[in-house]
């Protein structure tokens, strides 16, 4: 079983995923390929056939119309954390840890490929979303399950090693003190305001409007004033909304026509970029706070981190976040 | 002039480095190039010969008993922070800013352009530290400088994209939260306790030995506890000391030591994996406070901070620190 640490000092929690197996020599540079995909791949584990290399599959989505799956929810095979053990933390000499309990799945978005999501219909993409929602409130059903992490990661600098397109969900057994800064920061603005601070960045970008790359009724797509990468885009609900699990069917279908819209943009003007994105949702016991807000934020990986960021947490963004907008305003699909 | 953003929402500061002057289709992949290196590069502007290309040399130290300097500190050439303006706080809009007052300097460490660290003598190093030293010095004297981070990016998977040896020195005018956090941690502890946090840190691992690497009289080198990626090393002083600005002279020397060794280490068993180090010492405010402890922190880039990374904070570490501190201990160069 893997093991959940905690930094002394910082008190931040590592997860250590020795099950992944990895040993000194493994850890080769992956090499960028880019190769023509093609609609199937006897060799991938996620291509309809191949289900013997599937763990089990958790559940199905079928496209509208169809008896087949369009989504597809299975564990992750060499998962970070696992339903087994519990949330008790442990002492290891002056160190406290706990057992790596929590979830780990995958959640296969096609049938198809080489079916990327700046390609699918807003139709496809909705079916994702609605995956997504569906696991989401399965998973809080589980009281020991405090935070969910909902995740793409597309191309090889974002740290996917499967083409396949996919999502992933990772769910902790506690919230870990980077969520709390935040949640706290949230609080603090509200006691001060008595507004939620995220509510008051939308209507000021509204307003604005210099950083606004898309709107529709629910969601509005921007460009953060403080985006910490060049062409990060943060989509948020226009009401307020602590809670991912809230999202109406209405605000379903306008997330999954904006999210497409934007990776489309991402796609077509600046070359198919890698990039990760996030939903940030109010983890468990904050679920209907005032002060939250969540939201799904995409960072393409266009930039490197290095040793500034990792010493001060202050990021060097070389594009100015009123110009990023522009540029994918004008980049109509 | 560059600008500083805060997020409104969770108080972290940006950089925005828009003099680096990027513009979308500049975001091109750097290809990976690990060609044999000659110790002379027409082309570089850090090799003797081509001062033309540097804006301007701060300050050289010689290699003993020689007229020639060893290492050379200039300003970077497209620096993150400026020296001019200042550390004021405006309002734009609901937003606060900054001037990007600040330093950004490089500290070229040797003339010879293929003399990578991991291959220096010791001696060669104490030049570096020395250097270190003397510029955190001379940029604590400016009183607005308020965080001094140096740091080492090593390859281009760690953010370099000149080959030739050098280190980097950003100052800035505020103190982040990100270091806040860390500090306010360790206040927390020391208020607790009554102890440093590293200093018992320290002693337990000099004491468990597990996660020992090496060790002099002046330093010990041990991969953390929590160690956040792989082969991750942690080399600090043995005695208390809230600044890199106070090491003695002896200590200078047991740090090149170490480094020297360490980084050999990891060039020599892990094939020169790319990597960043950092300096983490006690912002300007806080210099002498009995519950912090400088270090330098080496990070091996062999893993890829993904989604679950940037959205929770947490890190997954698939290399156990026990096993990679045996695997570096039997390394001996």
């Amino acid at each position: 079983m893997n093991e959940i640490r905690q930094d002394k000092a910082t008190k931040q929690w590592v997860i250590l995923a020795t099950a992944r197996g990895k040993r000194p020599n493994d850890f080769h540079r992956a090499k960028e390929e880019r190769r023509q995909l093609l609609s199937y791949d006897p060799g991938c584990p996620f291509c309809p056939g191949n289900e013997k290399h599937l763990p089990s599959i958790l559940m199905e989505v079928p496209f509208p119309g169809s008896d087949s799956w369009q989504t597809r929810v299975v564990p992750n095979k060499f998962p970070a954390l696992a339903p087994e053990g519990d949330t008790r933390r442990f002492m290891e000499g002056i160190y406290v840890a706990m057992q790596g309990y929590g979830r780990h799945e995958v959640i296969i978005e096609s049938p198809l490929h080489d079916r990327q999501m700046a390609m699918m219909s807003s139709q496809e993409v909705e079916i994702i979303v609605e995956t997504y929602h569906k696991r989401h409130l399965d998973l809080l059903q589980e009281h020991r399950n405090m935070m969910i992490i909902i995740f793409r990661n597309h191309g090889l600098q974002a740290g996917t090693s499967l083409t396949h397109p996919h999502s992933q969900i990772i769910v902790t057994g506690m919230v870990p003190n980077y969520i709390r800064w935040k949640e706290e920061e949230a609080q603090r603005y509200f006691d001060e305001w008595g507004r939620c601070v995220y509510c008051d960045i939308l209507n000021f970008e509204m307003e604005d409007q210099r950083r606004v790359v898309l709107e529709n009724s629910s969601f509005l797509a921007f460009v953060p004033y403080a985006a910490e990468v060049p062409f990060e885009v943060c989509i948020m609900p226009k009401t307020h909304q602590a809670s991912f699990g809230a999202i109406s069917d209405r605000s379903k279908s306008d997330l999954s026509t904006i999210l497409q819209e934007v990776l489309a943009r991402l796609h077509g003007r600046l070359g198919d970029p890698d990039y990760n994105y996030v939903i940030y949702t109010s983890s468990r016991n904050n679920a209907n706070e005032p002060q939250l807000h969540w939201f799904l934020q995409i960072r393409p990986r266009l930039t490197t981190r290095a040793g500034f960021e990792i010493g001060s947490g202050i990021c060097i963004n070389p594009s100015l976040p009123e110009a990023d907008a522009d540029f994918l305003r004008q980049g109509g699909s």
